[in-house]
């Protein structure tokens, strides 16, 4: 028996988020048929967590068991043509058989992109929020920094979410601005749902003055998902990196 | 009567092309039918040439004539309601009555993407093109400086292309080499069918080895297609650009 990890980059548009449901495609049930062709196994794939609808991963990291002989290094190559176009293996290796994807899991990277010019680019349209405001930088990096650490982040969860306690922390913001484009880069141990979304539309909307920086300790500490500001929509977010506590699992960009 | 230029971006991937067919839908047909809604006219546009099937525009230009009071500024951000979400117009203004998007064009951009990591990427799918071998830029710019220049570019030419002389001139080719990311930016009077790709197609086979530098003045003097390279797909060709003689007519990046 062998325990396999893979690190998938997707494009999330045309999938009803990772997690297999019923009569709607989905990234793990499209993985779990291409690994399955290839192996001619029963798969059962583990992430290290969900993607919403839409949402896409340059380094969504799973794992599953197996007793095909293939060399764990050879599957990002050998699974190439039994995954469609918008899924892609960015590496493979075997690891230790107790080795969890979600459990395991130590801290997530997402990045979100916004393209804030005026006008739209039909080369951005599943790639980048398209929020055409002026932006005040210096305000959203205020704001970033009154998110950062442990908070009680209940004004920024989908009502929908079943999480026990809503302290989560969050150990880094970065806004990297270049011409139109700001992209958000958001770093903590573990993410409510939506919670991403949420704080990069209330980030958005005190650079764009419709919430005031003033406001946001009162929005963190007054836990309710209406003080907060939008969601943001799903296509601008990437699931870009997941950490694991032992180096030889680390989601590096490693050379075989 | 108004004679009004625009500025197109597109992604091709949806479409047959630019120019108006039956049965099938092409840029063409998607934008006239948003400018009639518009306008309630029937339009007819006229592009500065086609693009191919799969082929994306950054800067197509084209005009069309109406009796719409619309200013020719507005249009850009009138015609976001009416199209779909893989076209844009970049910039719009009323111009000259006689000014024509093919005949007074006298000079093009096409930009070229290739990805050249082992591993395909799920999100440059439809944008790159994915050519894996390890490539010797150098060659490749030796290459480029045969092509620079006026040629007979016969061999360079798709076999349905009707064209009666086949001499085109070449302004420059600049490689860009970004990590694992080469881009070709090819400046050109006008362009046979399939050149810029077949170009591209044999300067990638001249940096992987396939073809020898050497061989590059036979296959100009040889004017016959099977000499050339390859003929690259058309996922990774932008047309970017297209020059007017008129300042004024410039598609260039002004701000309103």
């Amino acid at each position: 028996m062998k325990n396999i990890k893979l690190i998938i980059e997707y494009r999330g548009t045309a999938y009803w988020g990772w997690q297999r449901q019923n009569d709607v495609m989905t990234v793990q049930e499209s993985l779990e048929n291409a690994i399955s062709k290839l192996t001619g196994e029963d798969i059962k794939l583990i992430a290290s967590g969900r993607t919403d609808k839409g949402v896409h991963a340059i380094g969504q990291v799973a794992n599953f068991k197996t007793e095909s002989s293939i060399p764990g290094r050879n599957y990002k190559f050998a699974l190439q043509e039994y995954l469609p176009d918008d899924i892609s293996i960015v590496d493979s290796e075997e690891v230790d058989i107790f080795f969890h994807s979600r459990f395991d899991a130590i801290g997530k990277v997402y990045r979100y992109r916004v393209y804030t010019a005026k006008l739209p680019r039909a080369l951005y349209r599943e790639f980048y929020y398209h929020y055409s405001y002026d932006l005040d930088l210096e305000k959203i990096r205020q704001a970033s920094n009154c998110l950062i650490g442990s908070h009680d982040f209940k004004s920024f969860m989908g009502r929908d979410c079943s999480a026990k306690s809503t302290i989560r922390t969050i150990n880094s913001i970065a806004v990297e601005r270049d011409g139109d484009i700001i992209e958000f880069v958001i770093n903590g141990q573990s993410f409510l749902r939506y919670m991403v979304r949420i704080l990069v539309g209330t980030m958005l909307q005190v650079g764009s003055g419709k919430i005031h920086i003033d406001d946001l300790k009162r929005i963190i500490d007054g836990r309710k998902r209406e003080y907060a500001g939008i969601t943001s929509p799903a296509h601008g977010l990437y699931l870009e990196k997941v950490f694991y506590r032992e180096k030889h699992l680390d989601n590096g960009n490693r050379i075989y």
